[in-house]
């Protein structure tokens, strides 16, 4: 299968690092394909705007929304956000890895929604949930945290980590159609023995395979076709 | 008393641009003193990196939290980042103003938090929640969405506002010690009409002065203190 980690971490030698790292490396033993979208490493621009086009259809009157509408019909988005589609729309099994800071995906990897995910690619108005463009795609969040699994109880400060993952799984992920699985947590890693980040990076080489086979094969279509059906008229409305 | 709104839209005529002039009007014509924090305007730097920092403690090493750390003992955070600190010290109430993107803050007031609210101004271990830095202090967000009340409903697909708002509320704003008041839900205001959005500018005037009325008055202090006391200790044994 094909899978796109989209991985989100300033440092190469952190703990995310090593976990993309034996993703990578335990994907294509199982012949598997395997494509890193670094953001960090690639210096990702973290905020969406006017830049992420190369034509504006409409300068004066500048709404986000509208013109990746009019990008995507127009094949008008930048270098970056083009390949990072591309990439998407190859993937049957997208994995994210990031740390979790402040309850939630560093800003970089929340700018990769907002500029890649782009209205007229990923939705339109209509095409969500069990509609979403992307159905029949699985999707797997990896995430370190600097807490405890304690923390994260249900009794205890934060709440279980899927109440904290729940405005991504549900309001980003499922929202464009993707079929989510259960979250992998590397807990408390900066706080961990050296045989505990072993035991991690092996676990995490086990699941990310059986995911990997699980994910059905998509086609690789285009979902902008979807829009030239009924996204921008649906647009229009708006 | 002192409010600062952070202010999180890339477009001055959206409905958040309309929400924070309304605020800004209705607190200084109540003797309250508003400040401004517009983070697209003042083109704030999305990603948390080395370059927050006018030296660094160990370039070799490079650890976020650890430079954070040295930043705040030294005082050594580029301008924009020690500026918005200025501003969260000074103010009584925090406002969050911002659009819903993919069922979260836009990235660029996520990045605020990250490079802002930094280990040693804003944290450090042992001082959270109850024992926040914060404390003492509110917080208010105010949210726009493009789904319509309904949707945040219980039963419907996005689940409510407070399921959305969680981990920004709890492990962001509540882990620094901020009171959080019941969010300002702006719903769908693609689709509604001039006299609902005439009608919610209205009760936003409202709310936001009834709650800087209510937020008691803090003594401008620097949290840096605590760090000095106990954070670097702290941060050593990490």
């Amino acid at each position: 299968m094909r899978v796109l980690i989209v991985h989100a971490h300033p440092e190469p030698a952190s703990f995310s690092g090593a976990l993309t790292s034996v993703a990578v490396e335990a994907l294509e033993a199982s012949g598997h394909e395997a494509v890193v979208s670094d953001l960090y490493a690639e210096g990702f621009d973290a905020v969406a705007g006017r830049g992420d086009f190369t034509g504006a259809a409409n300068s004066a009157k500048f709404h986000y929304q509208a013109e990746q509408a009019h990008a995507a019909e127009t094949d008008s988005f930048v270098a970056e956000i083009a390949r990072e589609q591309e990439r998407v729309m190859a993937a049957d099994l997208l994995v994210l890895q990031f740390p979790l800071w402040w309850g939630a995906p560093p800003a970089v990897l929340k700018s990769w929604f907002e500029r890649v995910m782009a209205y007229g690619f990923a939705y339109v108005d209509g095409c969500r949930f069990d509609t979403g463009f992307f159905k029949g795609r699985r999707a797997l969040i990896s995430v370190t945290t600097g807490g405890t699994p304690k923390r994260f109880s249900d009794e205890d400060v934060y709440g279980p980590i899927e109440r904290v993952l729940y405005p991504l799984k549900r309001l980003a992920l499922e929202y464009m159609g993707y079929e989510v699985e259960a979250p992998f947590v590397s807990y408390a890693v900066p706080r961990i023995s050296d045989e505990e980040r072993a035991d991690c990076l092996a676990r995490w080489r086990t699941r990310v395979v059986a995911a990997a086979e699980a994910a059905p094969s998509v086609e690789i279509r285009d979902p902008r076709a979807a829009l030239a059906r009924m996204g921008a008229q649906a647009w229009t409305r708006a």
